[in-house]
């Protein structure tokens, strides 16, 4: 749907991965500022807030659109990489060493 | 996945919206530094580079697992989140008003 | 000292403005990494982290030289767009509503 | 100057180090934003632009207010912090060693 979408306002030419890599930062960015000013706590019941709520989940609705976009235009399976990568922070990140520092944090 | 990755290393203390937004942008801007110094071009090739392309999955892999992260922890449906997004993308940007600018940029 | 840096090392030609937002956001997202899993309280207290105290100076540092060199190619005075900056927020956030609605949140 | 209107509005409540590492960052993605679908030949030109020239002006504005505000909760000197970054970054990249590899890239 997304490629779809760009083809059919001939906005290809715009999404190189540099490009979108751009788009996703800013989106990260607009996200972020949803939660700039919240404690933690009000960051952890923020989708009760019906003015904040919709607004959260139409950001992060705008920074998978344009992950999605990227990885299709590199060719990437986005699942894949993913489990990849949690794969070797498993490995990196033992659960024995991880709950014991966790406490000292 | 992500849920029990985090759940086995007791790291669910570390993971409210707030904090996993900065993660998120976090990983954003480490995707954004492999392409920086690219041309568009060199961009859309980056994965023939046997250094690069690697690095730019791995950093789509990071980039995705916080996001599904963030999302569980917020209870969104991120398909649903893009979908919803990209339909009101569609109201806002026309097919025809969106080629007829794009020729002009 | 930045712009004689790059041009000492033919980096001139990689700065235009586009690349150098990209790198000024990487690093924000560097700076941002700093503090992701700390507790409001924690970061207050990030200098006097034998560790991470000097972590955090040189982020910013990092932050600081590609802000100074992004505005010299574009030929801004960024203690001057600071200030014009500051001057339209006393506008919108006049001291009495902002101290109001500060209470509130 | 920001200093002062933070603490006029009672806003100092809110800077804590990580919220404002989060507004730098949610910044410099604005600033990434009026970039992202330009040329870098257009990034360059960006300023002759009656509508793109200021707004970039105020983004700059923006990045450098919370980035100066975050230093100042710190007690860091951006000016120091960057001038031994800068040294650090000399002694890294040589002025012979970056000018064969620049033009390789």
């Amino acid at each position: 749907m997304v490629r779809a979408f760009a083809r059919d306002r001939d906005w290809e030419q715009f999404h190189t991965p540099k490009n979108l890599s751009m788009a996703l930062a800013g989106e990260a960015g607009e996200l972020l500022a949803e939660f700039q000013w919240l404690t933690p706590e009000q960051s952890a019941a923020v989708m009760d807030d019906p003015e904040l709520g919709p607004r959260v989940r139409a950001e992060l609705g705008d920074v998978m659109i344009y992950l999605v976009r990227l990885a299709d235009t590199l060719g990437i399976d986005l699942i894949d990489a993913a489990t990849d990568k949690l794969a070797e922070a498993g490995r990196r990140y033992t659960v024995e060493a991880a709950r014991s520092s966790a406490g000292k944090r």
